[in-house]
């Protein structure tokens, strides 16, 4: 783990949301991008070396929305940046943490990336990403 | 805003998920420190230029454990490192942000810190900490 890559947080309107994180951080998203397979709609923000990533659901189905039904809006995952995700996927499995896709996957911003089961980590859905290089 | 300080997780029995968090980034702990006024024991790793903050109630009282019986273990705050936290402060009231305690308080890891109302920022308990300098 190399440091805090970004932190996702579930919004219920992302251009809302836009306007209260753009004047919490001092600037506006750099990007926004849709995750089809996830059913949501991504908002980038840079705070230093970190990302504030905002999700909106774009379907009733999407995680986001389960999420928000469940818990109301708020922090969803923690993403650590890591070098080597298959090595990275490889070493928690043997320290026994339950990754729910160890075969990485596209995700938004330029990643691949795993997510760990909260079970194994104290409520904490952990997702690891990996740059992809061009 | 200069990057994001710290991480903070409500946990049921901090020994157990210092194990799991060790497990996890690949290294120890590197301090336990009781904030009394919180109600909290807490323990803090570095991962990069960020750290995480495993938080445990030492009351019932603590707003810890009224977290955890309300939602679960999990994760309770952001917080934002920043130069100048009563300027910051000012500029976030200016903007329209609710502000828990507008005078600094004394907080864990040699820090001055402030709350922002979570229902001013999407569900997000915000922490604002600047290093107090010896």
């Amino acid at each position: 783990m190399k440091k805090i890559e970004h932190i996702g947080i579930a919004v219920k309107d992302l251009e809302a949301s836009n306007q209260v994180f753009a004047a919490l951080l001092g600037k506006p998203h750099y990007k926004i991008e849709a995750v089809e397979s996830e059913g949501v709609r991504t908002s980038f923000f840079e705070t230093g070396p970190n990302k504030i990533e905002l999700l909106e659901a774009i379907s009733p189905n999407s995680p986001i929305a389960k999420f928000i039904e469940r818990k109301g809006e708020g922090i969803h995952h923690i993403a650590f940046a890591v070098d080597d995700l298959e090595a990275e996927i490889e070493r928690l499995v043997s320290q026994g943490f339950t990754i729910l896709n160890t075969t990485p996957k596209k995700g938004a911003d330029n990643k691949l990336v795993a997510f760990l089961h909260p079970k194994s980590t104290n409520g904490v859905l952990i997702e690891l990403c990996q740059e992809i290089k061009s």
